[in-house]
């Protein structure tokens, strides 16, 4: 069970009832009218909690697991131990989500103005907004309704924030418009100045950084990922996006809507990614490139080149990822042959 | 034209002051006496504005601009497009590097002291320094005139700034001595203890980190990065070196003047790079290398020699360029004659 | 001489008391009874001062150093400068570490509750705790004996951290429970949601994250490095761990005793590495992956398999050691034959 001293709990809810907020089957023999207090990992989960099968690697879990229901999909049925309550779903992941949110809705946060706070009278904040000890609204931004701003948290002049966002502690924004329910994570760095100057024997010259980080809704944003603001065009972040711990992002570049960027990416000065676009963990992008809607780059890859639309591509300099592991065979088969 | 809620703006000022000011001339047909509000990028320049082409991958955009004027090279004077002024410089860049700073100048700081600030009654500041909500600054510190520390920004014990220095909201400083017009972007951690321990079965043993962060003038340091002090001697930046996100340099190492680090490089303990080194992005050094002046780094290599002054290399484990180059090439061919 | 401005100075001591206190043996000619006032490195040590030689190539500075004591190996004490007292040890580093914690032994911190901090009445901390202006300890948090807490460091709800830890400034914990003498370096990010959610193309669903960060007792966490709480099971770092800058640590992840990952490593989500698992700097580990006990990891490697106990690897994707710089060098002779 989740430690309460972090997570409050609902429920118990119904199978029935956990079937139907994420639209999955109760498999035959199972009780609709089972009662669960929570959710948990298949090796720990107890006879009154539910769990998921999703990736396969843990189908030896699944099949000793003491939980008393389980998320799978419908091939797995017959592998689940004696007693055991399913729920069949397509995306066993996905249900589980919606049923762990179940559980652990995300509270909104009780409004509150901590006295150590500091909040610009020039500021305008929505209604219940909660602004944790030691954060800093500057003068001229504005909070939508709903927004929680980590203790110690800097938002800086001007910034848009729009309803429900949430900043995490330390974090600090600038230069930014932010849409709704966006999540910045603890010590996220948003809007500073772009690496920009001009190169010279007799020393390099700051070129001034014009445009703004411009950011959909529905955004997650890492822990310590730094978002630098546009040179002159704005730096734009779409719809949806996905962005893990760590990962630069350079002046100008565009992300468009639902792209999943990995921990560690890095992602060079006005590139422009499409619709989707997933990078794992690692990977590098070179300035300039167009890498087009549903393309997938491995962790670790160094992209030097545009991909098309729906491409994948690995290894540094990346290729076709059918390409990239010929290579890796054909080179370990020869160092093998030598060696 | 940049989002006055971000960017104050200085001006309007005629073709013939812009030139005046960047060393370009006004081209053959222009009006020197025309007036510009303002510099914007190519593809959203409007008749009142001023643009520059640099990267040749623009060439289409510029001559479909709507910019009433732009800062190009001599060979790209036919390709305008009509009643566009020109300005031609050697450095079209540079040239609006400086023609950006005249219409916003980088102001001093407003002399303020936040209310909720902390200045240890050990500390001196200099005249007309600037210290947002939530800076600290330590017992024994020491700021020149001008400085800018952010909110939440910790500047350490006994730390000195020169005149003019900016930190970041929610940077830290501690164990450093800093130079003049040094930049330190939001989060950068600057002088905390090296990893450095004796490793052994029965546990590591931590060693004290002795040595300070000397860092030079006119240096910048991005967003979220770290410098991790020296272990006995001192971790060096010198004059002017650029230093993008979330890099890596561990203590002992020594940066000649005007290095140029791209974000998410890692330098480890006790390397030494000449002056005006560059590394591109995500490249990894060994310790205990020297990187010779004028040296260039791809992105992504794994430098694990010594590079002589002005080399050139890539590939992890990094070889010279056009071997590196030599060997992707070869590893594609034979990967596609084979597949 | 270490900057006094920084490091507090204990001694003088005797080559005796140096000696003992790290298990050193006086080399013959050496006088016990000679008193030195610091440690310094070989290059800037005077006769005062007592340095050490470890990595070989620094013999040559030794053989011109003025140290006026140095701690070698036994091979190395024919090739001292004359005049120069000798400590012999069979580790140097080592013994150096104990001698240069003996000259500047860490203080315990004076306690202080500074006025500007923010301790939530709900919150618990034990005796001699100090916590450094705009710092924020939440509800429900326990802080034990001597902890100390850097500025505007945050400590979340219901966090516990065993005696004498030391938060750096602007570091963040949540939904972690960590042991004694833990040092989080400034900007650390511990307990964060970990990056999942379930893809789609309607848009990405968040998943709950009800793990927490369990950390054990002497492990040291570096600058603005980050640690996901666990997405059901718990993020676990084991006693004695050694993790650098910039690292990031997904939920779910394992680390044994005695670990060592250097900066900017990233290790996925659900991977577990044995005890003594060394990861040098910008690898990456892919997530559900065992790493046995003891096995080294070279710099840069994409590590895509399980690796068994004591296993080394390196290159990416990964491959046993050797193989690896069979490759390398296989690549670099076909190339250089073709170019």
């Amino acid at each position: 069970m989740a430690d309460p001293r972090f997570f409050p709990l609902s429920g118990p809810f119904s199978l029935g009832e956990l079937a139907a907020c994420c639209g999955a089957d109760v498999a035959p023999g199972a009780d609709p009218a089972a009662r669960f207090v929570d959710v948990a990992p298949l090796d720990t989960a107890g006879p009154h909690e539910i769990s998921f099968l999703d990736n396969r690697k843990y189908a030896a879990q699944f099949e000793v697991s003491k939980a008393g229901a389980c998320i799978v999909q419908a091939e797995m049925v017959g592998r689940a131990p004696a007693g055991m309550a399913l729920l069949v779903a397509a995306d066993p992941y996905r249900a589980y989500a919606q049923i762990a949110r179940r559980f652990h809705p995300q509270p909104a946060p009780e409004p509150w103005i901590a006295p150590t706070a500091w909040i610009d009278p020039m500021a305008t904040l929505g209604a219940g907004c909660r602004v944790e000890p030691g954060a800093v609204i500057s003068a001229g931004a504005e909070l939508g309704e709903g927004c929680w701003i980590g203790a110690n948290a800097v938002v800086g002049s001007g910034v848009v924030l729009g309803e429900r966002c949430v900043v995490g502690a330390n974090a600090t924004i600038s230069h930014a418009v932010v849409g709704c329910r966006v999540n910045i994570y603890p010590g996220a760095r948003i809007g500073q100045d772009g690496f920009g100057f001009a190169m010279g024997p007799q020393g390099h010259l700051k070129v001034p950084q014009l445009g703004r980080v411009m950011i959909g809704n529905d955004v997650e944003i890492g822990a310590n990922t730094t978002i630098d603001r546009g040179a002159g065009p704005d730096t734009v972040i779409g719809d949806g996006c996905m962005i893990d711990n760590l990962v630069q992002i350079a002046h100008n570049v565009q992300l468009g809507r639902g792209c999943v960027i990995v921990a560690q990416v890095g992602i060079s000065g006005s590139t422009r990614l499409g619709d989707f676009v997933a990078a794992a963990g690692q990977a590098g992008i070179t300035g300039h490139l167009h890498i087009g809607a549903g393309a997938r780059i491995a962790g670790q890859a160094g992209v030097m080149r545009d991909v098309p639309p729906g491409g994948t591509v690995g290894g540094s300099p990346a290729v076709p990822m059918s390409e990239w592991l010929r290579q890796s065979a054909l080179l370990g088969k020869m160092a093998r042959r030598k060696g």
